[in-house]
């Protein structure tokens, strides 16, 4: 890639309106150079494939290979392989050069996973939407539909939505492996890759299991923030790129424990836009996570709080509601004055602020470039204001 | 590993039953030996990543990591594994010893892909059966409603089943990548690797479109059966571990020729098997294959030859069968009667010997030791039979 320019900040914006001191704004025109070089990476190493996706067979190339394609070329902040990125550089891995070109495809390989995180979840979640768009399985139901095929459409677009992650998996690891990173470097940097995507099934395992259970314990949500999160979009990327530049075990440690402060405050700030966020904002319709029924953090904060100061009915609402897939907007209205009133909301803002705060903390007495410092800070800031 | 004893055959029966004049009986000693081995070291690769996910989550080791490890170490016939050896043998590769060792390892990864294809074929087609035993997520939507949770017990399974089968296509390629095969070994076997995967779901696809469009084309049938079957099982295998072995290109494309053809004529079998099978052969329920609707190239050599022949009330029989989820025992012995005197099933026979034939004529004229070359044949011939 060309110079990432560390020193170059040219999106300039009033400094954070929530509070938590953290300076800068979001994102910074060396993050932007990262993110356009993750980009052209992707979109390389997806062309070389559906190539040989021809060679197979066109069907499989344009019903299954390029909705993949158009699934991960149109969307996504590239936050995974961006801190990914950074973790490398804070393990004074080069900005430029054969090598890290060959640690950004690496990094890139992270969105590869992702795709298959995102429309994974979207079968198992049923949720019609991703991205403002129709999700996978929907969209693919649609084609059944459309191509007057016999059979149910519902259960084909599912198929065809279980065989887009399938192969967005697989070649997750195929462009880690053919990234150009030396045996050595993959070798470090295995342990947080494999530890990446187990601990990414483990979060939606926990999540699909909180929500079946129907659990109100606070440290259960926490668990699945920690896992879903926390380890999968900050710390285990930080740690791959980090490892993959040979970090010492302190430095791995100061990343590792900032990704988790960071990741933790980044669901929790997740959460509330899931219920209080904007369509048009989020790309998800409004109240979704009360519909789907998640135990989060801050629904499970209220619950305690409306236990604790003796409002049976503000807890009665909120369970009635969760889970419900007919929610209506007055009720998602109730249930948003109940996670306010409760002082819920409240408690959580705190906790993400804290956990801000702790985070760049974290990274205080390790051995690191004051630029690589101050990105990560900026990042932090940015990822907590939802402005990536 | 112990020595294979290559020339050592102590399982010994009467000739091939189906007249294809190939020697030799179903498994012997030497592939006893092997799949033996491959057990041993997926028993200990999953040992090792149970141990990890104990450091993750309890929940998620006793209920998602347990049934995965179950269902790889319970069933499988570890035929891709065994293919993968034999290529490597056929290379020249040593056949004990530490790269011995590392090379039944990366093999064994193989199975771990076929968890992958297996549990999440299930999930597509709906099956209940799998080895007898109830499909995974028929097992999960079970465990849902004994411990009384709340929401789809089906949609828990299903979700469960993905996440299982996920696991196992991200293990799997851990397991290759710490297989302990050296950089220059994992970057030549690296592109049957990745068309291994590739291939497998470009099958899979291949076979559910081809019953959404209910298309009775043979052509499509059997290149459905090159891509799901012949490649995956038969033909990437062994190209798999020839490479790793550093196979020259006319010995790999030789054993590449030899899966394509052995690899077609055993799906070629299997579909008969889908409709002629019993349970306690196949272990799965009689007439699956009518059931869910598939366009088997014997189903479509049977519609064609019934047009053919001016018979449409058996191709209307036939096709009044086909992805009828309650076919009754009736119907489905019409179907078999359809299914033999249209000839469809003595075309598909004549098929299968072909095909036997010039699978092992594929490997006449190349380098090959005496030994190798034996048990690639009696390979074939027990592929062929069903018997291993």
């Amino acid at each position: 890639m060309t110079r990432t320019g560390d020193h170059v900040a040219t999106v300039v914006r009033p400094g954070s309106p929530n509070g938590s001191g953290l300076p800068g704004p979001g994102l910074q025109a060396a993050d932007v150079e990262v993110v356009r070089a993750v980009d052209a990476h992707l979109a390389e190493y997806l062309a070389q494939r559906r190539a040989e996706a021809v060679a197979v067979d066109d069907h499989f190339t344009v019903e299954l290979v390029d909705p993949l394609i158009s699934f991960v070329r149109e969307g996504g902040k590239r936050l995974r392989p961006l801190f990914a990125w950074w973790g490398w550089r804070a393990a004074g891995g080069a900005d430029a050069g054969a090598e890290a070109d060959a640690v950004l495809r690496a990094v890139s390989a992270v969105e590869l996973v992702h795709a298959c995180a995102l429309v994974h979840d979207d079968v198992m979640d049923d949720s019609a939407i991703r991205r403002g768009k129709p999700a996978v399985h929907v969209a693919m139901a649609a084609r059944h539909r459309a191509a007057g095929m016999r059979g149910d459409d519902v259960g084909f677009g599912r198929s065809m939505a279980i065989l887009v992650g399938d192969l967005a998996l697989c070649w997750a690891d195929d462009m880690m492996h053919t990234s150009g990173a030396s045996q050595a470097m993959l070798h470090r940097a295995g342990s947080a890759w494999r530890a990446m995507r187990t601990e990414m099934m483990a979060g939606q395992f926990l999540d699909l299991r909180a929500q079946a259970t129907g659990t109100e314990s606070i440290e259960s949500a926490l668990r699945v923030n920690l896992l879903k999160t926390a380890g999968y979009t900050v710390a285990q990327p930080l740690l791959l790129g980090a490892l993959l530049g040979g970090a010492s075990s302190e430095l791995s440690a100061a990343l590792h424990a900032y990704g988790v402060d960071l990741g933790t405050a980044f669901q929790l700030r997740d959460d509330f836009l899931g219920v209080f966020g904007e369509p048009e904002i989020t790309g998800k319709p409004a109240g979704d996570d009360i519909r789907e029924g998640k135990h989060t953090v801050l629904v499970n904060e209220a619950l305690r709080l409306t236990e604790l100061h003796g409002r049976p009915d503000e807890a009665a609402t909120l369970r009635g509601a969760l889970g419900d897939p007919l929610l209506s907007p007055q009720t998602l209205a109730e249930v948003r004055r109940v996670l306010v009133d409760s002082g819920a909301v409240a408690v959580v803002e705190q906790r993400i602020e804290t956990l801000a705060i702790s985070a760049v903390d974290r990274l205080s007495g390790v051995d690191l470039s004051e630029s690589t410092a101050a990105r990560l800070r900026t990042l932090a800031d940015a990822m907590i204001r939802r402005d990536v």
